[in-house]
């Protein structure tokens, strides 16, 4: 941890600082410049809140030299974390991208849903994503069929052997959704919505988590922590778009670069969902493909057996007949991206 | 609802957009322009998923017309909500702006606490803030005492008289929380956790919701009409700061304008946080200032016993002495301002 | 165009803005709904300053139907503008996507300068890029070596039959600049440069005009619409990041979706240039692929003889030895993408 | 400056950052972390591109220690910037703050600019502003009278002894608006139009400097820097509002803390434009009076004879009748300001 003290700091308040970091146990270097003294505190930074010592006396700013999360970082692990499902299908690491593919919201129609998951296998799919239970802005859009949803997406895990993910909204709903899915869904809205990360991570079953709309790397990855600190490590971390300057074209700006940021620094699998992260159908393709040159392990994608009638979402989700046309196109991508060579490039 | 059809749309997709509206009940008007068709569709929009037609071919975009909230909405309460506590405290309309003073965090020492109630009380405060949940973005920072924290801010009650505010973080402590609170305060990260807000709409305390910071002003509404929608009116909404372009000199961007724009567009009462709005202690008096002549009906300002030893937010809080100078400060402010005439200023 | 009335507006006040949008040659068409009314105004939009109509009492907001851009839009021009060189090479369309690479600066080493060109040539590369004149934040950092720049410039034109591209930053300086340089760039900074703008619209060479980063796709299609109006249709937009969330880890937000935005509402030729648009090294690679596959139709990479010692940028510069591994590996991805088809696929 | 390099960095990797800085003439502190190795290097900043270092082989990321901005800071200079003029009205320090009111653009109706200009002179005002050069987003908008303009500024200058403020939106025409104006603007998208900012910091004109819509306060303050690195020390800042995350109400976010900000980085003084800061008639008192009680040291207000049919601007234009009142409102509110007391607390 670096202290930058003001240009007037006086001599006394130089000690102060230097005084209370030692007695918390921080080895100091003390670089007096021309201008300004800079305080180095070497040791653990969880020993101390920085935020507090920027209110001492003369204290300009704080930098701090290490991250604050440990369990996501690169540093603390330096290989791939790959999350192993019993079917054998894996996502991370070198591993083959992985589709995730479904409707916004599981619907009354169970037929529609069925069409849907059928389709996905047909393309090599091996997960069917859909939320039972929906966050709405508003409080007079649908909110989700609720445990009838989750019914119907383990009916059509039955009929298709596909994997199922879909969203946790709060941690009393945990052991009811878990009984259903194989994946839980953290929306990005809850992204530090802590009490339920905390319950998560005393789950067994793998995490999606999604990025929150204004949430900086840094805080995404804190959220992460959250969940692994828990006891739960098979995060996956799901980019879905920030928020932008312009909403007219698009509904949030997918920060593809945040692929290959997050592959540096952290060691968990990295997924996008093109749906949410543009909120426009027609770059659903282009944006899928962007995220998996960039070096993402996996795509959520919004398929709909009738997306003129969704009950939400439907300008983002594909129609079937499309899915089978982008899966072919994505499907080709995928076979002719060379895996071993990418990570390491994406890691340069 | 407006619905911009392409340039290129077919006579027949406009047909297909019509008809789906019309059977839905909307009296629609066709605007055939030089250059494109322009749908004009009058009704309920709670009758239609906007974003659905979006996705229907040839469609451009959507424009709404009418704002998706209604309790929260100004056009259907022309008058101000104003909220009255037992001892006959008000908040909103053109009464006097309140304070709401204390600790980021409840802590251990309740000797300090009780030091902060009382300078508060002599300053003619009439809310005690402090948090015994602590949302933090790290696992590894302070977590909040939980119930001991509650009860250390019911004893200060006692002792002071004053009214308490504390956070609620998750529907399963409600219970625990109102208890012990005066007022529910429901955090920036949660103001979309619906589950949550849905929860404190069934309870009969008044809610303080907080502006998410990446919350536009629509979503803030949405986010109390939740809350209103479940049937609890009683909201107060807080500008707390959104996600600036300058993180160097401040921790968020308080939006000061939002405080007249919400006053026009909704009856709610209105406050702003300085504490949090910039994270620096010297920008919280003339920030406070500007909040109030702006037309805030109140402002939660960090206060702590210690902030160079506090757990969290230090470097925003206000010691005691330090307190004494602001309330003075801002006490001559509120003496100064012509509330009645200052209303209506905001509104024109 | 929508101009949508407050709820307590009066029919006095409809009538005000009726009349006047009459007198201006538009043709009314009044909604009167149960809780508003909404005025659509049908005609031409130059005629009127839409903003000027928001200063009528009782008008809550306008809403625009018709982009004010015309020549930049697709509406205007159906098939995508190419633009050609003398050599054959040709941006736009479904045209194999180009490079554009060379030092941020152009320095004293001539040499090192060659061996850039060299490499690139080498590569299968046709555009030089460097800077003679440099837009700095500071007015300490280096400024740029000015004509003598541009004669470097010419110099390994010469040498090499690269085309040139180089930053115009005034108009006093057109003359010169053009003098020596195939293509004009406008850097980010001066997109609203509106002198600028009219002075590349009256000079014949191609012109890349840099995205600002905070501008939105409607002022970025209206800055193109500026040269284009003065008369230079040969505008190659370039999207090279604007400000996000998070400075930490990159220098902006590269804002990939842009691309197939701008390629659905323009005809014009999209680049993007992932060396100022991430501000780091590592991430040149994975972005220019990400920018290819979402349909970029070209690509602006900083490269330098030796970037630990360049003048500008050097943290975002690739040297000749990567450089060399990277235009291998893009190349090889050039050569896999489906131009005729990927072009479609963009549109859809 | 301190350079943290990566936890995988080898020792040579090390010495070599070490070896190039102490070549430049740094002094080095070496702290050598359990777990990362941090280069303190001690000396000034301009001796190199802090960037460049950052593409060394192991370095993770380089933190400033001092601020690029000299001129402009507070550290240079500790007393406040306060520019006088020849009829003794001064902006800046604990001076009464001045009011600059006028139209967005002079128009030929100069009947019209003399009723705001005697308004604005009977309310107490000493600045008459006025565009005659438009930057207009769109080619098709209004682009001003140009010198037309300009004469009828200086002519109700003559007419009314008030000062006048005029922008400059190139340098080729610098003489002739310096020939008519009392103080040169420089607009928002022109923050970083450096040739620019050159040839105005070589004449003797005091100069407003605005705020880019998405410039961090430290490009701002260096941007200021440009100007007095050339010569004239006269600059006034003006924040101006910056693009927020919600364009539905407000035009842009005016960020009311960045004044005491850069009341405590900088002695310059510091204005605000609650007009184009907002967008909305409605807004600018609540604001300007914000930005008052801050600290601002002026106003720059749109005030038009006529806002309906301003040919810019109206809606965030005051009509005179609504001037009068304005004014009545904020030279109350200034009268009842403890300036000398009020300038202690904002740099607390």
């Amino acid at each position: 941890m670096i202290i930058v003290m003001e240009p007037t700091a006086t001599r006394e308040q130089i000690n102060v600082v230097v005084k209370n970091l030692e007695n918390k146990g921080f080895r100091i270097i003390l670089n007096e410049g021309d201008v300004m003294t800079v305080i180095a505190a070497i040791g653990d930074k969880r020993l101390v809140e920085p935020q507090s010592l920027a209110s001492y006396e003369g204290v300009q700013n704080i930098k701090l030299i290490q991250e604050p999360y440990k369990l996501a970082s690169r540093t603390a692990q330096q290989h791939d974390t790959i999350i192993e499902f019993d079917n054998g299908v894996k996502i991370g690491g070198n591993d083959k991208p992985v589709l995730m593919v479904g409707p916004c919201s599981v619907e009354e129609d169970y037929d529609g849903l069925l069409r849907v998951a059928e389709a996905a296998k047909e393309a090599g799919v091996y997960f069917l994503r859909g939320g039972a239970f929906k966050p709405r802005t508003s409080p007079y859009d649908f909110q989700g069929l609720e445990e009838r949803g989750l019914k119907y997406l383990a009916k059509a895990r039955e009929a298709t052997g596909l994997l199922v993910v879909t969203e946790l909204m709060d941690a009393s709903e945990m052991d009811m959704v878990c009984h259903y899915t194989d994946v839980i869904q953290i929306g990005a809205r809850n992204m530090q919505n802590f009490k339920l990360l905390k319950a998560v991570g005393k789950c067994g079953k793998p995490v999606i988590l999604k990025r929150g709309a204004a949430a900086e790397v840094r805080e995404f990855l804190l959220a992460a922590e959250h969940i692994m600190a828990n006891g739960n490590e098979k995060v996956i971390l799901c980019e879905r778009g920030i928020k932008g300057i312009d909403s007219t074209f698009t509904r949030n700006t997918l920060d593809i670069a945040a692929i290959p940021v997050i592959k540096k620094y952290s060691h968990l699998p990295v997924i996008a969902d093109p749906s949410h992260g543009t909120g426009r159908r027609y770059l659903i393709e282009p944006m899928s493909k962007a995220a998996l040159v960039a070096g993402a392990h996996g795509l959520m994608v919004e398929v709909h057996h009738d997306p003129d009638n969704a009950s939400s979402d439907g300008a983002q989700s594909l129609s079937i007949e499309m899915f089978k046309k982008y899966a072919e196109n994505i499907n080709r991508l995928i076979g002719r991206i060379d895996y071993d060579n990418h990570h390491i490039e994406a890691k340069v």
